[in-house]
């Protein structure tokens, strides 16, 4: 198959490059530069653009089977200080997207949007039905890109995939101002920096390694299937449970500090995977300590560069 | 009080600004026009500005009660041909209206969303509490803004209201491009032209005359209630029906034309309203037949002048 990875270049994007290169397919990623952690990988065909160049944007849509939406321009945390940022960088984009594939008579489009923020406060496991209550900026976004996609999948018949990942932890996470508490706990340690949690350390919830989430993907993204998707392990854990790993594999003992909750973040949650393992089925989960090891070891090599 | 109503010109803001007059409040209008259909209301401290005024707009808001935003720059007929549209002139003027609520330490604010474009294809009625799933932009537009609201009322303690109209009708309703299907059909049997039905006229929605719908969201205005309120009569009436009703009180028999429903054309609706009926007890609704009465009158002393 074709496939454009709109934002192929971050995070996520990156580990859905190796899965499709490693089961024969053609990969192009559209980007605003290139990997921060890698070199350019083999074969596969850059495009690096604004996303606001729609012209080179329509060009790379044409002739794929499948486009990824990966772009983001903002995190939950700082979303709420000024949501213009999302809506300019992330709505304006993502409509920016749909229209260009509708022009370009793209059949299948996949989007990721987001199992932590979209969903709100809650106890207990969260199904795709779950009313949506974002309490950040950047997750009322998501869930108005989401409506897009169901929209114009309706008026332009496009095979619509939209994926809600929980906590993607892993090699290529960002470490510093990160997205994820793993990487950057085991950043502070490498630092010698206290580690800082909001909360009491006991909310839980749902760790998935990226190399999981990025194989669950590609199997669904290639299926016939069409429709919303948790991605996640259905499993909480909580921030103490993090820690005591985090110090297990670290061999080390940081300083732990506890802040106040702050108000973007949702304390618990921990996603229903009935759906994605319906089509997985006894998928096997990398363990966290085993995820957590891996991701340790990777940023520790990014640092002796 | 002192009350601000920002589109406080357009055909709601025009019944709200009377039934709060004649309550003995103290109005305001943030609007950048003039009522279309009357002249200036004495007593009415009018602010003739651009939404974009955002200094204009501050000042405005200084020392009101309570702050209605009314203002809407699109209509969901249009809205699936260009998103952005929606995106520029209603989700970030509404971010502008909240940013600037939450500077001049705004106490309450009341958001006029919409019962017929936000929830999306459904039978049966509708509570509050119904998923959103809107099939036009216009709907997913304003689901993100009251989504806004709310993130902004527990991030700056703002009492925040928010109501959810059905198809209100009535005097001083646009006529010509019109929001609304009674108004619209009026001006055609003054016009001497068909009538277009989309759809076989058998689907029901739930009509409300904006005097009711005035009062209603008044006296839940002035209380102390604060969340989301379906605002109709819980009734389903059908086009056919309407169309009965329009002849017997024009007594004059156009011609109808059917044409296919629309793709953002929510087929049936009606409201539930066990919500405000809580706070409006045995309200006496206008009867529809009364309504498209003097909606006809209205619009026959319109096309005289």
């Amino acid at each position: 198959m074709n496939i454009l990875l709109i934002g192929g270049n971050g995070f996520i994007g990156s580990h859905l490059i190796d899965v499709f290169m490693q089961n024969g397919h053609n990969v192009r990623v559209f980007d605003i530069s290139m990997e921060k952690y890698r070199t350019a990988i083999p074969n596969v065909d850059y495009r690096i653009h604004s996303i606001d160049d729609l012209t080179a944007l329509y060009e790379s849509m044409l002739n794929m089977d499948i486009i990824f939406h990966l772009a983001s321009s903002s995190v939950p945390s700082t979303s709420n200080i000024n949501p213009m940022i999302d809506v300019n960088g992330n709505l304006i984009t993502s409509i920016n997207i749909l229209n260009t594939a509708a022009k370009a008579n793209v059949k299948k489009i996949v989007y990721f949007s987001s199992g932590g923020a979209i969903y709100g406060p809650t106890n207990g496991s969260i199904g795709e039905d779950f009313p949506l209550n974002p309490i950040s900026s950047y997750g009322i976004i998501k869930s108005t890109i989401e409506k897009y996609f169901l929209l114009y999948s309706k008026l332009f018949n496009i095979e619509t995939i939209i994926f809600r990942p929980s906590n993607p932890f892993g090699p290529r996470q960002g470490h510093i101002m990160s997205q994820g508490v793993i990487s950057t706990f085991l950043r502070k340690i490498i630092d010698n920096k206290p580690i800082t949690v909001f909360g009491n350390g006991k909310s839980a919830k749902d760790y998935i390694y990226i190399k999981d989430l990025a194989i669950i993907c590609y199997h669904i993204s290639i299926s016939k299937k069409t429709g919303i998707y948790n991605v996640g392990t259905g499993i909480g854990t909580t921030l103490d449970q993090i820690i005591f790993l985090i110090k297990k594999v670290t061999n080390s003992n940081p300083k732990i500090e506890y802040e106040i909750v702050k108000d973007y973040d949702v304390p618990n949650f921990v996603l229903d995977i009935s759906e994605i393992k319906r089509h997985i089925g006894n998928f096997h989960f990398t363990n966290l300590e085993e995820g957590i090891f891996e991701t340790w070891q990777w940023i520790q090599s990014q640092i002796k560069k």
